[in-house]
């Protein structure tokens, strides 16, 4: 967690880090100043020292909601280091680096980079500032980075902030249900009061809705039918109506507005009844969820976990990445992942990931599922379970984990 | 534009590039491939060759909607490469991309890099690209990218889907006027209907939900009120209550949902009447904008239309950041950028980018701006213009330019 950020530098062997990048949504830096809103803007951080947040002066207002040290880029000298570059930005950044750290009382040593901008202009200001900062060493981590290591683990006040996404995902969700199970069915179609086929465009729509009503954004979820659902990531297409008794896979994924927090759930839905093999799938994949929730245990090797449930796919005759590397239908992703400012952190849960362990403060997904889409069918059904202060794993997400739908007015009526 | 990218290539001797990234949202795969919904997978692009783009199979579905050539990372072998590697995937992806190369016939060459990445990973990845792909060269344009090059002038197909989101944003801008012409006056609040005061949370939300059901999302925008206004990038205190004759900075910059292209524009208003500071501040912007707008010529350096506006601001006796690089007051940003899938993109309009010139295709923002937080106001005014096929300086953003909004029922009564 972020109260860990020293330690881990001296681990690291770490004196400094700098935190930039562009306008991109950028994690690191939103982790370290807090959720401030600003767009550009670079934090300096000495091992032991606070950390200086050097911004431009159109976010002062903004970087100072951070609670750090702020300083605008003019203050300290940038536009004469650029007038100096011939407007040349990359060289006046790195100088002006160099002019940060010197006033923060560092003259040399090893300082990490993070954060997230565009790759061409990422490499271009690594080659000058090796070439011109030759004082200090810029070291990179090949796995897990510094930033990454301390987000492993959350504090009280991101569970906190993650326990109140997940409440109003789960409401969302269940705003879903009820307006499906409110739906008539006229054939295989569902109709809205308006007599109206329903599509999964109408049905992200009101996710939508419903999430922005309660503070939340959606970040892409996954609302798709049939041989769709049985993609994992494929999105679902928006013109496609409900059907009857196809398998729907719901993946719902949504962050606190402008950026922070997010939840993550999947459920498996069958409008009014389910084909006996998609009930069959069903019923596998939650054997595996179940078998995944006894196979953990603080401390554990987290990939223990993705292989009790990869034994049991395999047993049950599903083809599996790791009996085939190549494998496109049966079991073909991880069983889970960390979940904070970014939708995908650590741990993983994966049998090619052998270094992460569980640990309390982990907030992560667990989600089997098992994907046909040459028979029209998919199924995934995922929580997200925080490892609480006492080791133990608990779920945030308790909607409820039926199959089918069924539909309130079976006569065709809407209620 | 994206037609333009073979001899882009050429210009800059590049025999292929790769465009990759994290999750993070990444215009320049976005732009490749043609707004498919990936999170993951790589673009390789050989000159006059078509492009390839290699995913993962969870992400296979999503992948084909982008009209390239589509092979998994799997086909391509990268597993066998992790293995090797001993899971070590930054040195599995530096062999597996040359895997990649060597099956798209390129056994050597310059090529190009762009996307965005962590900023660790890529340095991590650019070093052992450079150790061990050592029949390629890695080139690094430390000026405006070859994608940069290409998003600068916008096709036919690009300038229509800008022009939708213009109508839909213009939309949303004019149910907040009639939304705050219809309040109520109390003091110096306004009521709802309900008696409550208005917040500047509540006008985000309305705004929020009015581009939401225009299929449009919001990426934070601007609406700050008094001494925030003073600030360019303040976004405003939800909490606050609108209030009368305070100058109000709605800076709104949707775009379409999920990732796509934007619109950008701002008007300052006063609620029921305007302070006389604030109007001659109005004044003098509004007269900033109109000199743009006549400094435009077809291949002029688009510096000078910015020298235009600073001339003007200085003759007026306001402080500028061309007079003194450190001033907070006063007009201190440049007077505009290009817009597209990026808000921000080239070209850029300031004094201290010189190399740029409107060209037919150009999507860009003209928006002068005076601010004095101290004085508790700022105003900024801002259109989306398009230059034309005829070479025309076109707005995209009718939205009236009024500075008063005013109440429709003076007396009191809510209409």
């Amino acid at each position: 967690m972020k109260s860990d950020l020293d330690r881990l530098m001296r681990e690291r062997e770490l004196d400094a880090f700098i935190v930039t990048g562009g306008e991109e949504f950028n994690s690191a830096r939103y982790y370290l100043s807090n959720g401030a809103q600003i767009t550009h803007g670079s934090i300096f951080k000495l091992r032991d020292k606070p950390a200086l947040l050097v911004c431009s002066r159109i976010e002062l207002e903004e970087a100072r909601k951070s609670g750090l040290d702020v300083k605008t880029d003019a203050e300290l000298g940038y536009y004469e280091r650029l007038a100096e570059a011939e407007n040349d930005g990359i060289r006046a950044a790195a100088r002006h680096w160099s002019d940060v750290l010197r006033q923060l009382g560092l003259s040399g040593g090893r300082i990490g980079l993070y954060g997230a901008w565009q790759i061409n202009k990422t490499i271009a200001l690594y080659r000058v500032l090796r070439s011109e900062l030759t004082d200090y060493e810029f070291v990179v981590e090949e796995k897990a980075t510094l930033i990454e290591a301390a987000m492993l683990t959350k504090d009280a006040d991101e569970i906190s902030r993650i326990r109140s996404v997940a409440e109003r995902a789960n409401q969302a969700m269940q705003v879903a249900w009820e307006t499906i199970a409110g739906l008539r069915a006229q054939g295989e179609y569902l109709l809205n009061a308006d007599g109206k086929r329903v599509t999964i465009g109408d049905m992200k729509d009101l996710a939508r809705r419903e999430l922005m009503a309660r503070g939340l954004e959606d970040t892409n979820m996954i609302f798709a039918q049939g041989r769709d659902a049985g993609f994992p990531h494929s999105r679902g297409d928006e013109d496609m109506p409900l059907r009857l008794g196809q398998s729907i896979v719901f993946d719902l994924f949504p962050r606190e507005l402008g950026g922070g927090y997010h939840h993550d759930m999947t459920r498996t839905w069958c409008i009014g009844y389910a084909p006996a093999e998609v009930q069959a799938a069903y019923d596998t994949v939650m054997e595996a969820f179940d078998i995944a929730v006894e196979a953990f245990g603080l401390n554990k090797p987290t990939h223990l976990m993705q292989e009790a449930v990869l034994d049991h796919f395999e047993a049950k005759g599903h083809a599996t990445t790791r009996a085939d590397s190549g494998a496109m239908t049966g079991y073909i992703h991880s069983l889970g992942h960390g979940v904070g400012i970014e939708i995908h952190e650590g741990p993983s849960i994966s049998h090619l990931r052998r270094d992460d362990r569980f640990q309390i403060g982990n907030v992560l997904t667990i989600e089997p599922g098992l994907y046909y889409p040459e028979r029209g069918y998919g199924v995934r059904v995922e929580d997200l379970f925080i490892i609480d202060e006492n080791g133990e794993l608990v779920s945030l997400t308790p909607f409820r984990k039926d199959l089918v739908i069924p539909l309130n007015c079976a006569d065709g009526q809407p209620q």
